[in-house]
């Protein structure tokens, strides 16, 4: 018997099928087009199923932040980069026990990191390749200087049981609307042509240059030397994205349904998801609002609460009634996946099926042994 | 075998024991040295177990929003509030199915939701009682006159099994220092006055008057009228209640746990605690950032991506090197619980316990019957 969405109890996130495919089909073909390797970021979804659709239509590998994702994934996926700092005893542990079968890659920006990390992978019997990360204009992590880089390059090099693989930068400061990036993607090219030189100079050209994104993963082919993209947010697109031109509002695939609780405060309705369904996270472009509906794109959530949303509806001559349900784009919808447990995928106004965010919690903690007692204070 | 902090893994949220008893007590005798009910919003902690320390020490019973909540704390609790509307036919059957044991109480606004809601009790062999919810002025939900309280109330004394309990408000918006709050608890106390004295006159008057929310707690006796509180972060406490001066920067309980990952950039650290561990919660009072450290409060996470936080090293001397731990408050808890599974209880160094954050999912779209084939698109 067929479930419709009206059937769902919100807040609930919704992936409409057909434009899933369609995100996935189009960053496929332009990776394909351009002749990069396509190493999507899984953070976005953090599902198995979905990972394994972007394998199948030509994805070299994932992209990783967490180790839990890593593992999630090991079994889709033979080739995972943890583009994180391999920082922390659990942290190298885990990356040293993922299974044989998945050749692991990272990117570290600190040569105290590499002597634990050689360790690591020695004594999980196996070979982790190193990206370096350079820092070209986020200001977030990555060595400073083509200099430094080298340096790092010698030493994973020199390093037992790893591997230099390349150079690795995240362009995350590169926001401007798809037609407005010309001049910072072209002073990361000037940029990243230094390092590349200087690598190669130095005797350890990189194999791989590992770039993306989705705001500026359409661009990416126009940078010199860039051969990899880890794009992420391109699977479900949201507001932000669409707001930047890096997709058209209809590519917007993952909506949060919610249902019109009040309608008692004059100019606004009231809608059942709030902080902890859409996030706090800002639009990053031009516009208010921590998202806005899918049928009524000038309708915005312009407040929250915990489990209340604001609907403004001073832009709108839309009059939502109690027990309407709605679909919200989100303003980040990476923050929406990791805040759920399931995903429902639908066709039209049929639910069609559902998946777990697999990879979304965090894990190693609790196979801890756990203290036989409870606390005695609570 | 004890484990300490620095065998765990991070990002992980870890709560102050002491702490946590210390700020369980000092509500607990608040209400009673002032006669007020005290009915904690589990929203903050999701814990049975935190709850059922709650109801020990003295609450009447316990507020929740969501229904998964409701039907979790069901476990430990036999006088439930939903303070939330009742409306979706989802929430509906959900309400009516709670266990026999437990009363059930719920705020509505709109006399259109409260048909469904007696069909639903009756369906449900039970009678709910309904606290009509006025809006004194954070204007997200709430009836907006006494007028319409009464109409309300005689609705709601008329359906059939349904029961009026009285009036819900939530004083939100009160949000200033605890010594700068006169102003806004006097106009509250005003406006009460008149729903309290309509219903009065219409032969309604109400049994409960429940208000409450932590930043405003510590001076609801001053409210005539008002004879029931429903704060929820009192438990643990956050960067944001210290800041207003409703708890001591000593009385936060719960940190996020997380590790210094890169050094690279200058004047900063970056932790592996980012949106996904500390939500992008603004500080609701003076100050900038996402969080403070508990021991360096100087220090103030100024930056976030997904998994990583950007530590502003510019007002301190201190210097993290990489792989040290770090403690971070952050500006709100209720959002950061909400983001893990699992909450770890310490006593100074060494790990005692730990429990679930049982009431953390949504749940009841999980029942519906799976579809038998994966979604043909991915």
């Amino acid at each position: 018997m067929a479930t419709y969405l009206e059937q769902l109890e919100t807040p609930v996130p919704i992936v409409d099928l057909d434009r899933l495919a369609h995100n996935l089909d189009r960053m496929a073909a332009y990776a394909t087009l351009h002749g990069l390797r396509l190493r999507p970021h899984v953070k976005t979804h953090k599902s198995p199923r979905i990972a394994a659709e972007q394998l199948r239509m030509g994805a070299v590998g994932l992209t990783c932040a967490t180790l839990r994702e890593a593992e999630v994934m090991a079994d889709v996926c033979t080739d995972i980069l943890v583009a994180y700092p391999p920082v922390g005893a659990a942290r190298l542990e885990r990356l040293a026990r993922m299974p044989q079968h998945v050749n692991v890659s990272v990117a570290a920006d600190d040569a105290q990191a590499l002597d634990a990390l050689s360790v690591a992978a020695r004594l999980g019997h196996r070979t982790i390749d190193v990206l370096v990360e350079a820092d070209l204009g986020m200001h977030r992590v990555g060595v400073a200087t083509p200099d430094r880089a080298v340096a790092m390059a010698r030493h994973i090099d020199r390093a037992p049981s790893l591997r230099f693989a390349g150079l690795q930068f995240y362009p995350g400061h590169i926001r401007a609307h798809v037609h407005e990036q010309d001049a910072g993607l072209a002073q990361l090219g000037r940029d990243l042509g230094m390092y590349i030189e200087a690598l190669t100079d130095a005797g350890l050209p990189p194999t791989t240059v590992s770039g993306g994104s989705t705001p500026a993963a359409w661009r990416m082919h126009e940078v010199p030397g860039v051969n990899e993209v880890r794009p992420g947010t391109y699977v479900y697109n949201d507001r932000t994205t669409a707001q930047i031109g890096a997709c058209h509002w209809e590519d917007c695939a993952l909506t949060v349904l919610a249902t019109v609780v009040s309608v008692s405060v004059k100019g606004q309705a009231v809608v059942d998801a709030g902080t902890k369904a859409l996030g706090r996270e800002p639009l990053r472009a031009e516009g208010d609002g921590y998202g806005a509906l899918l049928d009524h794109p000038e309708v915005i959530v312009s407040r929250m609460s915990e489990e209340h949303g604001i609907l403004d509806l001073s832009q709108t001559s839309w009059r939502p009634r109690l027990g309407d349900q709605v679909r919200i784009v989100p303003n980040h919808v990476c923050i929406v996946v990791h805040l759920f447990d399931e995903v429902i995928g639908v066709r039209g106004l049929a639910v069609e099926t559902r998946w777990d965010v697999a990879a979304r919690g965090r894990d190693s903690n609790r196979e801890l042994d756990r203290a036989p007692n409870g606390p005695r204070a609570v």
